[in-house]
């Protein structure tokens, strides 16, 4: 009686549970990026900070955190530190002085791009390890998926 | 001159990078089951493990910390709180004595199997939420994702 290795059997639950499958295809195609990031001294969270920022007049730290998926703390702190690093600045909303904004730094935006660039070469060669049809899917379903199960977002 | 709002704005970079797709809607459909996860008191590594040992005949430490997504050092402390709470059980390999392997206690199965069913249920709910030809596509496309993008496993 010789069963199949434990982390493929067919039966596993986790194996055909939606959430795991997102999880997992969201960490495979991220994990080797993560390592060109790595490379390059860049941290996940300060990528993400300026992949956020690419293209935006300015975001406010709340609409940033949860844009990153990070706590509004760790945000607050990780922007010090990014700011200290002349990477971005904070200023006032134009029309609403209450409001704090975040934007990048032109040199935030010289390394933001650079970066983006990396970005998007590693997606290129992700999508064309599928088939044309597939590699097209991809995105719009993964922005069916954003559009029928998020809460509705409040402007921010 | 009235910009659109900075977090609508279609020229945002993140909006078409697959990376960003991929972990948002991994989050989006997450939060809601998470959510249940709280009010019932089990946090997101305790049923990751559960959740990985349902249907399986004992797992490594290593397999473990990997399918869950945590570091090994981390996983070694959770699964020695799960022992303590009854819900695991550490047991040598049949065939390898060195190995270490990982399995549900009678109680852990219990639980496990309870929360698999709000799991599928949830599940359910969010591919009731699409398109029946889309909901039948949304697995398969992940699935893809990692038979095309992950390393090849080692046997663990």
């Amino acid at each position: 009686m010789t069963p199949p290795p434990a982390s493929t059997t067919p039966a596993r639950f986790i194996d055909d549970y939606l959430l795991y499958l997102l999880a997992r295809a969201s960490h495979v195609v991220s994990t080797e990026f993560h390592e060109q990031l790595r490379r390059r001294g860049i941290s996940v969270p300060v990528w993400r900070v300026l992949a956020s920022l690419i293209g935006s007049t300015g975001e406010t730290v709340t609409g940033l955190a949860e844009v990153c998926l990070l706590q509004q703390p760790t945000m607050t702190k990780l922007l010090d530190r990014m700011v200290r690093d002349g990477l971005v600045k904070r200023s006032q909303d134009t029309r609403d002085r209450r409001v704090v904004r975040v934007a990048l730094t032109p040199r935030g935006e010289t390394v933001a791009s650079e970066l983006a660039e990396v970005a998007k070469h590693h997606e290129a060669e992700v999508l064309a390890r599928h088939p044309e049809a597939e590699a097209l899917a991809i995105k719009s379903l993964l922005r069916a998926i954003m559009a029928r199960n998020g809460k509705p977002r409040r402007g921010r």
